[in-house]
């Protein structure tokens, strides 16, 4: 092991691995069958970084009242209610503002058109702008020094240096250790993929 | 003078407006005339922050090797050389990686072509991200203790908090004092028309 493996080492230890996520949709089953008809499963093709979540074949149109976002990735697996994240720039072209949320969390969500060829579905709400968040075990929440729930700065250690604060921890034994951002906040932060974080 | 005119005053007094610059061009003279007809002379429209800069009713198509912008605003007055500002969103969506620079530094920006119906104009350099700025009075940087060139931490007082490093400070008669960001920087701190922010 060399010096330069051991910084490394360290580095890792010290930072957590900064994701972007582009806009998705998550689904229900019945979503799923009103979109791509009875019966129809979503086809895995992609493994994401938190163990069992996958990006999708399935893909939708997103049709707000000002716009149309094309070919949205449907992440797996189903959900028990639709949801649809979207950066702010995204939300504009929509013709919408909705509010920054935890995924989950429809409180004051948009409402919205999904469309596959012919089949529309009408949701009464569901479009966020996701709030910014660090996925987190167990484990590296203790070695951090964090808890479920509360919000830390973020010191992106990219090409615009930024700490982005008011990010939200989420600690659960189902979750790897990732910052997920959306991609204005990657591209205010120059992100390229593989960058890491401090957290402050 | 009530006792919240007075804190208003003060809040002033220690924070900057912050605007948001979407993505636009500077023409030179010759560009002006190539790309809307020999003589043809700007039409402001609209003073902007900066005196003596102003949007126009001229408006080009940014075609890149991936995608076009369509209807770009000109800013005039005109340039030296010419210049296309846009956010990484933007540049994506052209196609192009452009460094981030200051304005009037185009080392190593990215080529591109301007097109306003029949008429093209292809650029051998250009197209930037701009480095996120303020813009100050030189009494406002002896206010701040700043100077012009240097580097400051910008607190946004906006919805997503956040904290831009490296925000180059430019100072001049000729300014006045107001934080520049582009979109992606705008959209990620949830900045609204209005939002101030503190230098750190």
């Amino acid at each position: 092991m060399t010096t330069q493996d051991i910084v490394d080492a360290v580095v890792r230890a010290l930072t957590v691995e900064v994701e972007a996520s582009g806009r998705h949709v998550h689904l229900t089953r019945e979503a799923v069958e009103q979109l791509f008809g009875p019966g129809h499963r979503l086809t895995p093709t992609k493994e994401l970084s938190q163990p069992g979540q996958y990006a999708c074949a399935e893909r939708v149109d997103v049709v707000g009242p000002k716009g149309t976002l094309k070919n949205v990735a449907v992440l797996g697996p189903e959900r028990k209610e639709c949801q649809v994240e979207v950066p702010r720039a995204g939300a504009v072209a929509l013709g919408l503002r909705p509010p920054v949320r935890q995924s989950g969390d429809l409180r004051e969500s948009c409402p919205v058109k999904l469309q596959v060829g012919e089949r529309v579905l009408e949701l009464d709400r569901g479009v966020i702008v996701a709030q910014r968040h660090v996925h987190m075990t167990p484990q590296d929440a203790q070695r951090f020094g964090v808890a479920d729930g509360e919000t830390v700065g973020l010191r992106c250690l990219s090409e615009r240096p930024a700490i982005l604060l008011d990010t939200v921890v989420r600690v659960s034994e189902n979750f790897a250790t990732y910052v997920h951002l959306d991609y204005d906040e990657a591209n205010a932060c120059g992100w390229k993929k593989g960058d890491r974080a401090r957290l402050v």
